[in-house]
């Protein structure tokens, strides 16, 4: 029991670790040694084992999504409990589990509701990159860094709250499960939650990286019977037939907005359509290439700060719903232990997903890999 | 049986009556002599008998939504029909009904999907003010007219498609139940059908006019426990208190934004939110009004002409829903008659939403007490 022997010789004391800190935007991650402090009460102190590359990450890292800085990004995590703060009970050291960016605090108001994700504890869309009592565990070189969403996984080791730690079972594979802590859990569950895809439907998706292709999973589960991907970029057309796509669009080539094209094609508009990309353009775009009169479009990809959503609201008037989620709308720690199991069955399977792995410390070869739209998810090993 | 020997001596005949013609925007209507053609195929002559008077009406009037000129406006009407073309089979002379704007082909592909209430064989939100066969049955002083959005109430006689005529209970009252061909329907259904607002749940209805009235009696049928009434207009708050409203705020004695009021004195926002205005400023402060992570919002209003909606997609990320519906989503010939059932057996009061009734010819008078804010529904009388 390696884990349980590290825990035992590192609770309460500060742990030196490797740590990719973000100094600022644009420009590489920097490996630095940063000193980790011991979880506080309701606090629980991981030692990361994995970590997948979400586009999020990449939108802070390229300004669009701005949060205090430094701080060490990364959200999409699986790791081991190495201690727990005062009051923990939900996890223990050596326990296996997932970094949640959405805590789940089972009381508050968002919480009590039957229809509420989006926990009050923190606030996501305005993240403070500070522990709950407004301080932080890292240092590096004598500087306070900030966490990012609660999480902050590109670290060996990394403190978050109880409420945004899922725990996992015993025999999940970590350098697996990592993705059901972000990109998996938010394509699959907008499909399948927010959505709530119809057998026999058609579904477009806008962007085929690893939230977008695993919304073709969402919906194909769903019994969609027509999943059209969108994607500027080929490979990634070509890897979502394997999911499940039955037709591809690269937007680049058509003369029509692409929205035009999804109309013409199935006649009067998809069932269902989601933008998994994060640019306004592609926001509208699927808004209007879902039917008029029964079309519900899913809002997933996060748009640069301070942008607008905007369209006419006759696009509405006919019958339209337009709706956004976090992380695919499940309650974190209710519902991604329930996803688990369905891994654990064989009914998911994440291999298509992952195109890449490297080891952590390479972690700006990994943002390389997604910019350059080479991998649908790269997995970072610790 | 009057009606009938009417229908005797006129059918096949082009009727000569007085009509509201709009020649320009921003003027009054004109009282003039029409002609009004006979039905053909599929088509149907009635004789108004009430005519409510619309917000929607009046944005054309005030240039905010464009119809192709001259033309009769007018849609909430009802009356008896007076003959009827070839292959008509659902109504015949002397059957009281109503005119909706919204058509129910049964064959489109709206009308087939179970949620889909835009019939495809008139476009609504871009009319073109003639028949489907590109002709109008209407001329005045020598000069072809068009109808407006397939209706055309402000006029002793008109023409429409038998897919627009909603067939009514013989002893249905037509000088109340014209509400029920757009007002009450719309804005009712909205809560009921679209919204489908829940027991217990707190609403926050922005404009009180006839449609926002009719929100509330569906939120109140629905069971809301709070419902949040919002007009700039102090009349219109005091009469809503009547018809369920259980808060009444008027956006002119807050220096906050009023959405800003209402999460704060909701708690964390309403569950569900109803624009009934047709601003776009009323429209962001509807979904920010209702809860980020659980709140639905609906859109009724009609907002001027390629205005644009434009709002933080992150306001929809962390759960909101924003639609919009016509008619309160209802199918309209299958179930505006179960509305009217309804209304037979004194489960729907229109009494309190019928402010003013005045004679048709003056109709222009009809319009200053909508646009005073005096009337909530004003009926005509022909
Ligand atoms: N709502 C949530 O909870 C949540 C969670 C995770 C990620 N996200 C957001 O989802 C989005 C996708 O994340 P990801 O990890 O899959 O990123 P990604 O970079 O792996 O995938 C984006 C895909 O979009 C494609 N693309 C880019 N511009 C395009 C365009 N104009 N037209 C068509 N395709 C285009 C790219 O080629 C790429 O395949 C991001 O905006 C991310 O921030 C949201
Ligand atoms: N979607 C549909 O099927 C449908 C059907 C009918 C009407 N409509 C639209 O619904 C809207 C309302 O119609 P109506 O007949 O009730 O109109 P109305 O004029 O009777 O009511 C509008 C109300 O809004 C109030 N108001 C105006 N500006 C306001 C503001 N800034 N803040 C708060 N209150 C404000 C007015 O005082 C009035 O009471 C219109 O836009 C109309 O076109 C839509
Ligand atoms: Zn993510
Ligand atoms: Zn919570
Ligand atoms: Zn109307
Ligand atoms: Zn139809």
């Amino acid at each position: 029991m390696e884990q349980e022997k590290c825990s035992m010789e590192t609770t309460g004391k500060v742990i030196t670790c490797k740590a990719a800190v973000t100094w600022t935007i644009d420009a590489p991650m920097s490996i630095e040694d940063v000193e980790v402090d011991p979880p506080k009460a309701g606090e629980v102190r991981i030692k990361i084992i994995s970590s997948g590359i979400c586009g999020s990450d990449n939108h802070v890292l390229e300004g669009d999504f701005k949060v205090p800085l430094p701080v060490i990004l990364g959200h999409e995590g699986a790791g081991i409990v190495e201690s727990i703060g005062e009051g923990v009970s939900s996890v223990k050291p050596g326990d296996k589990v997932l970094t949640v960016f959405l805590p789940q605090c089972r009381k508050c108001d968002s919480c009590l509701h039957a229809k509420g994700n989006c926990c009050l504890k923190e606030d996501v869309r305005h993240p403070v990159g500070l522990m709950l009592d407004g301080t932080s565990r890292f240092t590096c070189r004598g500087r306070k860094l900030h966490n990012a969403f609660g999480t902050s996984t590109f670290t060996e080791y990394t403190v978050m709250h109880e409420i945004s730690v899922v725990k996992l079972d015993e025999a999940a594979p970590l350098e697996k499960v990592c993705l059901l802590a972000c990109g998996f859990t938010t394509g699959y569950g907008s499909a399948i939650n927010k959505a709530r895809v119809t057998p026999g439907s058609t579904c477009v998706v806008f962007g085929l990286g690893g939230v977008g292709s695993s919304v073709v999973l969402g919906c194909k589960a769903a019994g969609a019977a027509r999943i059209i991907g969108i994607d500027i970029n080929e490979e990634k057309l070509a890897r979502a037939k394997a999911l499940g796509v039955t037709d591809c669009l690269n937007p680049r080539n058509f003369k029509k907005p692409i929205q035009q094209v999804v109309v013409e094609m199935t006649g009067f508009g998809a069932d269902f359509s989601f933008e998994a990309i994060g640019t306004i353009d592609t926001m509208v775009a699927a808004l209007e290439s879902c039917n008029s009169s029964y079309g519900v479009c899913v809002i997933i990809g996060v748009a640069p700060e301070k942008s607008q959503l905007a369209f006419n609201p006759m696009q509405l008037l006919s019958g339209r719903t337009l709706k956004g989620c976090f992380l695919g709308d499940f309650k974190t720690r209710d519902h991604v232990p329930l996803l688990v199991d369905d891994y654990m069955k064989n009914k998911i399977n994440l291999d298509p997903l992952i195109t890449h792995r490297l080891p952590f410390l390479k972690v700006n070869e990994g943002f390389d890999l997604l910019r350059s739209g080479k991998s649908v998810r790269c997995v970072l090993s610790f």
